[in-house]
């Protein structure tokens, strides 16, 4: 990806690597989340992971995967394969490479039957190899599943050519086992070996509606001074996103990080709407309900995932009241009262149509706010007038409605994910700011397409 | 990940390595989904992809990672690292180790003027970067970016330690760039090298509604005079779907897998819904269109999902006339008609109102069918009677209304994503058995819960 990310970043307290084992990763018929969700929880802290390396369910792969990353590496990660079936081999092949012992655990051989017992189901046979522990290793419960996690400390000179002292962890393949047991057991364990005052200072600004060079090119020179003081800027860019990464280390880098933030708040402070997790619906959502206004949408091109987008906050009852998803004309003129006319006129993509369907949802629903869009996914139906990409956003409030209109040649998917990323960000802006008037929505409309 | 894949499908015919560089995928800013995309590419085609590592862009990093796959591997791919910017190193460090000079190259240089001048921009200066190719490079041109693809065949003996020629190709990150290089350059080169006689026979078939153990139970004994005779049988579960694959080698390959194919389709047909590449919704839209049906869908818990899902694929709007998100009971009664006396005697999650809001949607959009979906996705909502993870689907016709009781204890996306998958497998039913009758919508009520 042509992402410019300062490689400074990747200087790190401590190496980490990450070894995924699962076959069904190489033939690609599973997407590998736990690269990314395990990097972005360990980055978050100041340890980024050095390496992450996919080998299929094999005895000899994942024992040569993980000799390699003992080698280099301080502290090695391994997720999968750890269930009751013949081609889970992790436990096996790492307790055997490493030379310990695997002894049967009572205490977790009681969790496991227990997991069952709660669900009224007997315990298969085979489960119990999972209650299977080498020897000397720290037990990490698994509250979700039946494979516990298993943490060695490592004697100096076991694989690493340096005299220190290495690790190696264990976590079982389920996102719904791993994920809970990574952030409840693992990571109390690696914070305390580590101690906090290796970690960087970090800010993660996240900032839409503006493109990645045009970020740069407002917020580099100013920043330069505290470069030379040792900060550091990554940005990386998403569909309709961009987050700059603000990191320093050692003595004062507190305020090191914090000036800098308060430098690229000033500069481009309009476009930022969260940092670290933040994410733009649920800042969206959070600011209606903090004011306890409600919200109906009415999607065309969206074709509903801007309201999916709302509906996976948990407690968006309380803001959102519901949203139409009017494909064709006729759904427009029957469920949101859009005059035949209108479309006649100005046809389904137009700031006409936009802003009656706007108007007819926040009717219709009886909400503060709703947000219309409609537009052009393609591959077909583009016009020399309305390419393919074109799209128009509404917004009804109490006073007003404010039209936009936007321009994403992009595949259809993508398509819709920045339509809808423009849309909140113009109900963001719209929120704060209170009363829209002409010439700011002007400029906010050339900033979207940028 | 629980998933039992036999290992068998590991061996190959050429081993090939992939390597992504990139500094945002080891901070987890980014997904990687070039990984799952290739090595599906690949593994379509008999290819298996042996190992996948992700290294920074730092030019020790990828130059190590070069070395050591083609140590290994037979062929090795590269992904990004070939942008204009200061961290885009892949390229040059290549070159480097495999000794091979860097010349500009003018026909490559010429395509990436023209690709500025077609959108009316000025060429960047660092661009010009992109056209140097090292010596001896195959140039695969980029005609959706800047950066053209660049295979390099090797001697024996570079670094491998037996005596066979080896390939590395270097590819460009975006995947907008990517996906079609590698599909229209690069795969025509492959298939070329390796003869399609050294491929297997393979099939996949994409099942719904019934969990990865039964499905295993049902099949596992009636294919095992198959399996000795070089049937390979693979499973991979995804959330609301089980794939059954299936691979046969050498002579009368074809044969055994055409075999294997009527045994697993005799066996657990009603729930195949497709094979190889097919997405249930693409499947339900195009049954519905060879009929000419027209659906319209009301969504309460799933937000939205399922009309996101039918709107990505394209021409949907021949079929879907749209949706209603009636999130808040008075959107349901407002939008939908359904009766306030009914959401007070049976609920917002029930059957009663499931029926009403189906029927409102048909009726409303003056469709043939429509799907309705209500439930609690929690975390908040449950009850004794109807704890999280309750819903009722229900799929309104020109006879009758079908509602089923569903139960899916996930977290809220998943919980979302099983209902919608098994909302569409309702009506994929429905509409091939076209006269449900009480006694099988009870069975299938059943399947769908196991």
């Amino acid at each position: 990806l042509a992402q410019r990310i300062d490689r400074s970043l990747i200087t790190r307290s401590v190496t980490i690597e990450l070894i995924n084992t699962g076959s069904e990763l190489l033939l690609g018929r599973v997407l590998n989340t736990h690269q990314q969700w395990i990097c972005r929880q360990l980055a978050d802290r100041g340890h980024v992971v050095q390496r992450q390396v996919t080998v299929p369910d094999t005895a000899i792969d994942i024992s040569q995967a993980v000799r390699e990353a003992l080698s280099r590496a301080e502290g090695v990660i391994t997720t999968g394969g750890l269930g009751p079936t013949s081609d889970d081999l992790t436990r096996l092949e790492i307790a055997r490479l490493l030379g310990r012992p695997l002894r049967e655990d009572a205490a977790v051989l009681d969790q496991i039957q227990s997991f069952f017992t709660r669900r009224n189901r007997s315990m298969p046979a085979s489960t119990a190899l999972q209650a299977m522990v080498p020897e000397g290793a720290i037990v990490l419960p698994n509250t979700c599943g039946t494979a516990p996690g298993l943490l060695l400390e490592l004697d100096p000179n076991t694989f690493q050519s340096d005299n220190r002292p290495a690790w190696l962890v264990m976590l079982p393949g389920p996102p719904r086992e791993l994920q809970p047991l990574f952030t409840t057991q693992f990571l109390p364990w690696l914070l305390a070996r580590y101690p906090e005052t290796q970690r960087p200072a970090a800010c993660t600004l996240r900032s839409v509606g503006i493109g990645e060079s045009q970020v740069e090119q407002l917020i580099a020179s100013p920043l330069t001074p505290l470069v030379n003081t040792g900060l550091e800027i990554g940005y990386c860019a998403r569909p309709g996103e961009v987050d700059v990464r603000l990191i320093a280390r050692g003595p004062g880098a507190d305020r090191v990080v914090a000036r800098a933030e308060a430098i690229v708040r000033d500069l481009i402070g309009d476009h930022i709407y969260g940092q670290d997790d933040d994410e733009l619906d649920t800042v969206v959502m959070r600011l209606l309900r903090n004011r306890r206004h409600t919200l109906a949408v009415a999607e065309s091109c969206t074709g509903g995932l801007l309201a999916h987008r709302l509906t996976n906050i948990p407690g968006a009852s309380t803001v959102f009241a519901g949203g139409f998803v009017t494909y064709g004309n006729q759904a427009k003129q029957d469920c949101l009262g859009v005059q035949p006319e209108t479309l006649a006129a100005h046809g389904a993509v137009s700031e006409a149509t936009a802003r009656e369907m706007a108007r007819g949802a926040r009717d219709r629903l009886r909400t503060d706010y709703s947000l219309a869009i409609t537009g052009i996914a393609g591959p077909d139906g583009g016009s020399p007038d309305k390419p393919v990409g074109t799209a128009f956003v509404a917004i009804a409030g109490p006073d007003q409605v404010l039209v936009l209109r936007l321009f994403n040649p992009l595949e259809r998917l993508s398509f819709k994910q920045v339509v809808c990323q423009q849309a909140l960000q113009l109900l963001r802006r719209t929120l704060l700011v209170n009363s829209p008037s002409a010439p700011s929505s002007l400029q906010f409309c050339q900033d979207l397409n940028r």
